[in-house]
């Protein structure tokens, strides 16, 4: 029966270990948005493939993972798909009707959108929870990975944006982390094609753009001439949002290109409204006006954000912006929404790498009894039971095996006290504390125990 | 681009009302599984399906959620399916690999196999995760669900049954709950078989003995004749595991049917060994021996337990038991495990409707500042990051909308404070704090806000 195991390729385990450190990062994120005033949602790891398909791009589609039908997935295909050797891509939509969520804003809006009439607009809502992406895997990229969500749906005003922004700096200051915060509106990239009389490739460019760190300009250039950009326009594009400087010196050389275009006229505005925001608090995290920050996914329309590492190279551990019409999809026109999500997987590789995890991390039993038989155990129990009511985590060892071997398990498991009971303390009605990082040990009473463990 | 909106049936959203109640009862449990020693693990969503099939019955397998492979999934299949007309059981492992997990005691089996090298035995882990059944949705019953399992690995000590039972104890004297574990163990219905001359039925019997409360006995009767037992033996059968006395009156009434037999002996000397411990605590819970529990799953191998709500009519909302020999499926035999999984999503439906939840869940803000413009939101921040300081959860309105209805929407979400720095506010240095309860308006400084807030 005996087979070769491991887990699908792109998936991890997390060990104890790994689990304490991420659930400290989880533990912190969740606490900030409560402090914020959100709330917590959680949807389905299925949707259907309705829902999801078309809202990420073509790249995105294909990285969808697709549920079989269950049954005889084979009985609704129809007559006319059999004679033509069965092309993949047309088969798949009648044997999987559903999906794996791609991110946690699509089921958002869903969400939204089939509960509008019970929701308090705005809605302001925190998702923790696993997505998956059928991509290629590598250093820091999975394909099952947490996402951990903040959206407010149900208003325009860019207080939104700057309380994302509060958000991001408490969150970072907790975790202990350097960062920058890349802010732009894609309504300025949208005027600047404009004011070139490129139209309707705002997506496309986007795309191209995003992947400047990755590919490098010269890449781009190419991408942006495969997507029928003319090669003059696409550098001085190029050119353009490469532009360094601070913010207000930013917006002034911005402001001629765009400012006979709608779009660019708005965006200027909503980034100067923003920017008053930012200037009544003073960030822990630096807060950088980043022309060249484009953002890959189809749905923003307006703000655009990414956090990255200043100590650590790394793609950006935090991404969002605002999307004025995700809900239009599904049927509910003008609820514009602004979110950003933290990438936990890539927030934990950071701080492992520095090394930012809280020393006391890694060991959740504080007392180990020892086990001298069963009745020994019957003598030790209401101690045990005494120690667990006050909350101190405690465990007896479940064999009556040698004390040697017994206090390896306190050791290897980190535990700082072991109690014992054997045929002495039994008779004398007492119990031996022992201090593993000292060796100290001492005779004592119950209360004297309980007494002694609380005082730590 | 609308379309009817809907999410896969037999899946949920939770909203941030059911989302609060949940996680009163993740947490709930997650303190008791620390405080007894237990630590956390995650495994992946997806397992390969070499992982998953046959560990969970013929019946199981055909509940799994299988994952369609990425790209062209049609690529791999042997040309000589190609002319079978794609029968769609032949078809299915050629183009999916992988399945969503349908419990989580397999995905921990396969992990301590893998990583057996690393781990400190006994093993003691709780995990908190989805799992998938492509079962028929109905009352209580979900395709997506969370288990909370807590099991340890690599000690046979009935130790570990003890320390499982007072999990449930402690568990539900927490949530006030009031049930019945229901304890068998699987050797003594091995026994009776063998000492009817029945062999190698004993998962059969298990499954069909399993329905009995769903099905009753005449199905039970004639599913049994089904699976190869004599009508006379299975009523017999049915007559012995529907006896009903105390733990002791019944362990002497077993003994005579089943002393002759290795499982039966040994089932008897394990539930005696069980009962020595449990007799040690004053249980609150009700500790019921019966041996008409059977559990459906193929995997156990000795004590299993299920725990029913003693105020609502439902199934069971806790189930587990030892396995001897799960992780012998991958390669590593003699590692007995034992555990138990707590149904959220039945504790939920049963606390719901007894109304056990604690009053204050439900609104996480404690403070709404009323929006009144730019200059109002400069001259509160302040106070608002001051607040936040210490820890108490507030948000801006974020729309200068009229104060009616800044005022119901802290109404709707139950925020039980509201700020308000107009302009007379802004020109005095003072801050309106209103109780939205009583409706009491005091005008106060900075500090005497945070004074009274603090105080509550």
């Amino acid at each position: 029966m005996s087979q070769i195991v491991s887990i699908p390729k792109g998936t991890r385990d997390f060990s104890p270990a790994v689990m304490q450190k991420r659930e400290f990062i989880f533990e912190t994120v969740k606490s900030v948005f409560r402090l914020f005033g959100y709330q917590p949602l959680e949807t389905p790891s299925m949707e259907n493939l309705t829902t999801l398909l078309g809202k990420y791009g073509d790249e995105g589609d294909k990285l969808l993972f697709r549920i079989l039908n269950s049954g005889d997935f084979m009985s609704s295909i129809p007559q006319e798909l059999n004679q033509r050797q069965f092309d993949y891509k047309k088969l798949s939509p009648h044997i999987c009707e559903k999906g794996l969520r791609y991110d946690l804003t699509v089921p958002f809006a869903r969400f939204v959108v089939m509960n509008k009439n019970e929701i308090q607009f705005p809605f302001k809502r925190y998702q923790i929870q696993p997505v998956w992406r059928a991509d290629r895997p590598q250093k820091g990229r999975y394909r099952e990975f947490y996402q951990c969500d903040v959206d407010v749906i149900g208003s325009k005003s860019m207080l939104n944006e700057f309380e994302l922004l509060l958000i991001l700096d408490k969150v970072f200051e907790k975790l202990r982390l350097n960062v920058t915060v890349h802010i732009n509106n894609r309504k300025i990239l949208d005027g600047i094609l404009q004011s070139f009389q490129v139209e309707n490739k705002l997506t496309d460019v986007a795309i191209a753009i995003d992947k400047l760190d990755k590919i490098g300009l010269d890449a781009v250039l190419e991408e942006l001439s495969q997507k029928g950009i003319e090669p003059d326009i696409a550098r001085k594009l190029m050119e353009i949002i490469s532009m360094k400087d601070n913010p207000e010196a930013l917006l002034d050389k911005i402001q001629p290109i765009v400012q006979n275009t709608d779009s660019g006229r708005q965006g200027l505005s909503e980034l100067k409204e923003l920017y008053k925001y930012i200037s009544i608090n003073e960030f822990k995290l630096n807060v950088l006006f980043d022309l060249s920050l484009a953002r890959g996914l189809d749905y923003y329309t307006g703000a655009i954000f990414e956090v990255k590492s200043d100590d650590v190279k790394m793609g950006s551990i935090c991404g969002g912006g605002r999307y004025d019409n995700l809900t239009g999809f599904f049927g509910l026109p003008d609820m514009s929404g602004v979110g950003i999500s933290f990438g936990a997987d890539r927030i934990f590789d950071v701080m492992n790498e520095l090394n930012l995890f809280p020393e006391n991390i890694g060991s959740t039993t504080t007392v180990l009894f020892l086990n001298f038989g069963l009745k020994e155990t019957e003598y030790l129990f209401p101690l045990l039971q005494a120690i667990r009511n006050v909350g101190i985590a405690s465990e007896v060892y479940p064999d009556h095996d040698k004390m040697k071997k017994q206090l390896n398990y306190a050791n290897r498991k980190k535990i700082p006290f072991v109690i014992i009971a054997g045929e002495d303390e039994v008779n004398n009605g007492m119990f031996t504390l022992k201090n593993m990082s000292s060796g100290e040990q001492k005779t004592l009473t119950l209360e004297e125990i309980i007494n002694e463990l609380e005082g730590e």
